[in-house]
């Protein structure tokens, strides 16, 4: 059809260590391309196999689909509760490693709840707007309904997502739990702003008290200013409604700000003059220092990535080609640029951005790499639109200490062994 | 904070018939601010109530989550099936009018199955590329999860959507019945071009034949140039890997063009210099002209909009403000623009496109509208960046005539009548 061949003569210009490959063989595909190809695919084509599902009918149609039950195994997992009388208190996190695109789905969606997830019927939830406002309102969820909505492809990342990564020691952990507390939804719901024009702000208010339906009346203060910016009440995510364990029937949305913030089962906001120093900003949620002083009100989170493909669990069967793939975002903006190395940060190269690469989204990143069969550190390293990049761990160390559990940016390095196998490492 | 006030004053620009007001109003939220409001807010906010579902731990954590009990009618409908024989053959249709966003959830893509949804064990499945190449190709599942990968966020449209409106009265249907059949989704894969450079495509080969491994044996004949361009095997749908009623383990994607060239189940790509005219190609997916002549071949799903919110079933309480929403998608480009009426169209003013605005995905449209109690006709008109725009029904008609079933894309109309029923209208 006229189309121009690739360049098949088997020169790949490196562009890092350790066989990391130009973004112009993972764009143009031209590693693959070519008589040699990837070597992976068997030659006996004909005659075509009759598989037995291909010789009878199918399964009927489900009002509500579900994944196959050969992927029984793609699922949230959840430390053991450090109480086990409260089982709804803690985390389950995404397994990004057996993923791929750059959105989550809703049921594979990062968990954290301070007391379960509660059972809100949605004609009798109530969403109050109160203290420092001229006229206190109260919406039901059908109300709230008729205003004018937006939608935004937002990540929510809990603020001690890659926690695991302030230990000493590398801890034998995958990608699903070391980094799955951030996840990716198209998110629907009207502007907090229109909400509080409508109540009319007191100039004395300064900051929004948000509580959550719950047991545990989780409630966090926010700043005013980002009330009035781009924060939502939301009714919908990825299309329909929110679910349950995300906030149903509301959820508020802080685009960037950590995930605890965006409080679910939302019920009241109460605009204030100063921060309420709720349980949830005091006894949590606050950066302890090295000299044991604590950053508090640190909201956005900071530019990050991590690689998915390989990951721990995900093991190199033989030297070749692979692609390094993952995701990276920032609670500032855009993603700007992702490198990738394979020589420990010794030297870097730019990995392709896949489209769309929306602010405060998470965003996927792919490069194309040539394995030796030697042992070699993968990072990857993003950049957002404001210019800040991730950190190594020495340089998140010496500002920030390792004695936190929050808000860890610094680039994460996995180790592959001559086995093959790989590793959580602290390089 | 600073923020300015916005004009209160009640004074809205209308920039259509019957209520349609400037986008500046919509995008501004000028027309709930301010004293007045919505009205819908009651004004006893305290004391707060505490429901029960405040006073007691929630649910603990689930693998896999699932919408809440009380959404379990946004389910996927299908019509009676043309032969209770057969239950799998035929369609489920995606809730629109209760859904909102841009992306659909998986387990609410409409389904199009020609012989049930088979239970296909990816270990033993194959793809298989043969024909017109260098070198027959066979790929196990794992084979192709070794090759570099792209996501793209695109639509599917089953060829048949909104075949309701070629009826000659307006049938009493809602969004669901009548335009349920399209979806948008993050598909992940390879590129078809990295596998078809791999086998060395035969210069004599022009069309390649796809053939699903379901009972029917679906297939189409697909134009080489489109699988050299921006076609993919599909492993994994919003994340995770595509559900088997959306082809598991492993779907074919055409951007842009009809649903079911993008076959599910895919089995095999024979590489051939001529269409082989299956049974899926001739005795269906023609478009029938007036004349009783034939377009065989028609590709792309032409340009087409329709409104989500209000629909069918979405009653209007009382005169006031409400958005007109909807989504508008075209297979050959990016949306440039939709416009709405509210006096069937006689008059249009354009509607604001929710970011992001991508080639080939649904594009989620918004406007805002003053309902002043009477009879209106509500219509959505989508231009696509190639300049084509949907026609009328009469220009349509003129066309194509309305003997056909397929590709029906002409302007659709809903009718609000004076108690704010709303119901499809063939204006």
């Amino acid at each position: 059809m006229g189309r121009k061949r690739k360049d098949t003569s088997g020169r790949h210009d490196h562009a890092a260590g350790n066989g990391v490959l130009t973004r112009r063989a993972i764009l143009e595909g031209a590693f693959v391309a070519g008589a040699a190809g990837m070597g992976l695919s068997s030659a006996r084509a004909e005659p075509l196999g009759v598989p037995p599902w291909s010789r009878e009918p199918g399964a009927p149609f489900a009002p509500y689909g579900q994944p196959s039950h050969f992927e029984s195994k793609v699922v949230r997992v959840a430390p053991p509760p450090a109480n086990p009388a409260t089982p709804g208190i803690g985390v389950t996190r995404t397994p990004h490693h057996l993923l791929d695109g750059m959105m989550t789905p809703s049921g594979l969606h990062f968990e954290r709840s301070h007391s379960g997830v509660p059972d809100i019927d949605p004609e009798q939830h109530r969403l109050v707007i109160h203290g420092l406002v001229k006229r206190p309102l109260v919406f039901t969820m059908e109300a709230l309904s008729r205003y004018p909505r937006v939608s935004r492809i937002t990540f929510l990342e809990c603020a001690g997502n890659s926690g695991a990564l302030y230990a000493p020691q590398p801890q034998p952990l995958n990608a699903q739990a070391i980094h799955g507390l951030v996840s990716c939804s198209d998110w629907t719901g009207v502007r907090l702003s229109t909400l509080l024009d409508e109540a009319g702000v007191d100039p004395a208010a300064k900051w929004v008290l948000a509580e959550g339906a719950d047991g545990s009346g989780m409630s966090r203060s926010i700043p005013l200013a980002k009330a009035m910016d781009d924060a939502m009440v939301c009714l919908y995510q990825n299309g329909e409604r929110v679910r349950p364990s995300n906030g149903y029937p509301l959820r508020l949305l802080l685009p960037g700000f950590e995930g605890n913030m965006n409080v679910k089962w939302l019920r009241r906001l109460k605009l204030v003059a100063a921060p309420v120093m709720t349980k949830d900003e005091t006894s949590k949620y606050t950066i302890l220092l090295q000299d044991g002083k604590a950053w508090q009100f640190v909201f956005p989170m900071e530019v990050k990535s991590f690689i998915t493909h390989p990951s721990p669990g995900l093991a190199l069967r033989e030297p070749g080609f692979y692609e390094i793939s993952g995701l990276a975002w920032s609670g500032r903006g855009k993603i700007k640029s992702v490198e990738v190395s394979a020589d420990g940060g010794a030297s870097f190269a730019p990995a392709v951005l896949n489209e769309p690469v929306l602010p405060k989204a998470l965003t996927r990143f792919r490069a194309a790499w040539q394995w030796d069969g030697g042992p070699v550190t993968l990072q990857s390293r993003a950049t957002d639109d404001t210019g800040m990049m991730q950190p190594t761990r020495a340089q998140f160390a010496a500002e920030r200490g390792l004695r936190g559990q929050y808000h860890y940016n610094a680039i994460a390095s996995w180790r592959v062994d001559q086995q093959g196998e790989v590793h959580n490492a602290l390089s």
